[in-house]
């Protein structure tokens, strides 16, 4: 199999750090540029119409996007150790937890980050006062996430998770609009360092 | 269980349809008037940080928020008819419809009209420029839709799932920023037509 990315993007690690904690090795990954278009080309937008890394080729040649799409493939086919929830309270509440750090902070750190640098100026309208507002709100999601980390060890409970993955990508890929775990946020560091020491955290 | 929700909110319509189609129907459901508040109100926050509806409260008196996650609950206690797949290249396929509909479809209707209309006025600050930006782009997605709907029975393949869900909901909801399925788009007016005609689409 083999994926289509580019390793400084944050779904791109995503999908890297879920298939290290899972141990699967036997990938072939193509790096593309994205700043230079590779990904808006004819041939890229047939793996897939909506032009988002990454996109994995599986062995019958049809293509899979989406990076929680791709996750969830390789937890079906390798269920252990389980990142997406075994029992059905736990996969809703990771899904819920999923879902909060990907909508609530890493779109927006995202959106925050192209639309005030007009990064990819030459294929959208780069809107700074918006860019702005993003960047304002992501910056409301770590308190929420601190007094969450105060009485749960993993971002969705005692196990960690794909929540864990896209919070603690997310927080890194913050940089770019130069957001960083304040001082004040002390159950959040102790989670971060924890993530941070898992071999995955390197993939 | 209870469902707290507004019954015109699409976030919540996706959910009442997908329990309609597992014909689930023990469920009480509460209305909030999320314009005049109640949603952000400091009981409704104990529920949701977030403050988003719909949110569940489970029997043991937790809570459960993020459409897609209650949905998640249900799919795990009610497997059957499976709405999110069964093979690891099914569930997969769902995941990946059903995120490309939500992330480029349905999240950019919502963005659209709060920031054209200052729906929300009192509690973001709309950036009129980025919601015509949102129409822009969200009206890209039905060509798209319509091309894979002349090859493909539902939206994630031969059987009906929670992607059409989403979809379908999308595009009634578009209606808040005048956007309607084009006479040209054929095959997805056919599609529509055949999941507006399922018990589920009056839920």
């Amino acid at each position: 199999m083999k994926i289509f990315e580019e390793k400084i993007a944050p779904n791109a690690r995503r999908v890297r750090m879920f298939l290290a904690e899972k141990s699967i090795s036997d990938i072939e990954y193509v790096q593309l540029d994205l700043q230079k278009g590779d990904n808006v080309s004819k041939e890229f937008k047939q793996m897939n119409p909506l032009a988002k890394i990454p996109v994995m080729e599986l062995e019958d040649g049809s293509y899979l996007s989406e990076s929680v799409a791709i996750c969830r493939y390789f937890e079906a086919v390798k269920p252990s150790p389980s990142l997406m929830g075994e029992s059905p309270l736990q996969q809703a509440n990771i899904e819920m937890w999923q879902r909060r750090c990907e909508l609530y902070f890493m779109n927006l750190i995202g959106m925050g980050f192209q639309h005030c640098s007009g990064f990819f100026a030459d294929r959208m309208t780069p809107v700074p006062v918006w860019g702005q507002e993003c960047v304002k709100d992501a910056s409301k999601f770590m308190p929420l996430l601190n007094d969450h980390l105060a009485n749960s060890e993993y971002i969705a409970g005692d196990t960690f998770s794909i929540a864990d993955i896209t919070a603690f990508v997310s927080i890194d890929f913050a940089r770019v609009i130069k957001l960083r775990i304040g001082d004040e946020y002390t159950h959040l560091l102790r989670w971060y360092k924890q993530v941070n020491s898992r071999p995955s955290a390197r993939a």
